[in-house]
């Protein structure tokens, strides 16, 4: 078992800021759509950020047990927020991964690996909505 | 519907990077317990954050319609993940709110307010497990 400990504190309007420990605090606040200012990360991205980073996070763990040496990864990733029977709530959140191999020949293994991080992700287990993640290998021209 | 955009960079090791438009970025890694470095936040400090802020964006929605003034808000939420017969997952999450108030006289209407962010917040409702609210009503000595 492991706990996760964060804290919120209001500091004006509709703003306020979260922190964990020693880590960099971060500013947070309503939507603009209900209400709150522009520019500043909001709940609902925070939780799409939770469930991409995991997606990340998990890629690199099966990878890395895998030997899959990768150039680069990223993604974009959207959460849609819907009415439902059940009140406003997050229905689904799409994840497209990208990412460059080092050794081409490495794809079938890194789908493998992408593939247990969308069944395994802790954060989507967490959630009643789908993680969906679309995987797309850039090829890879360069020699190194 | 609404729809929350964010990215994710791969950076190193088991570090990456994570935005949302012109936010201002957050640096996320896996969690020390899991191989990661320490002091980062990471996707578990991020699902718990947005469920916590939720609760207080909901709270000064809810607060504001019912003309109530806050002197502060402040939380500490903890997000527990464990093995579930489903794979690791968050099981809880409890959020300790303390509110001080400007007039102590508003205290069943800050506590109706709480109630009903703890009911509609579309974080929690997004959510497997519970996020349970406890409210701290502070005494006011002050005089302003």
């Amino acid at each position: 078992m492991w706990t996760y400990e964060t804290s919120v504190v209001w500091t004006e309007e509709k703003k306020g800021e979260t922190h964990a420990g020693g880590k960099p605090p971060i500013e947070v606040a309503t939507p603009p759509e209900f209400g709150g200012p522009p520019n500043i990360w909001t709940p609902e991205d925070l939780l799409t950020s939770s469930a991409a980073s995991c997606i990340m996070t998990s890629t690199l763990f099966f990878a890395e047990k895998a030997g899959i040496e990768m150039r680069s990864y990223m993604s974009n990733a959207s959460g849609v927020m819907e009415k439902t029977p059940n009140g406003l709530a997050i229905t689904r959140i799409t994840v497209e991964v990208a990412i460059t191999l080092v050794d081409a020949s490495q794809e079938a293994a890194i789908r493998k690996a992408v593939d247990r991080a969308e069944r395994t992700c802790p954060i989507s287990k967490s959630l009643r909505c789908p993680v969906e993640v679309k995987l797309h290998i850039n090829g890879n021209q360069e020699t190194s």
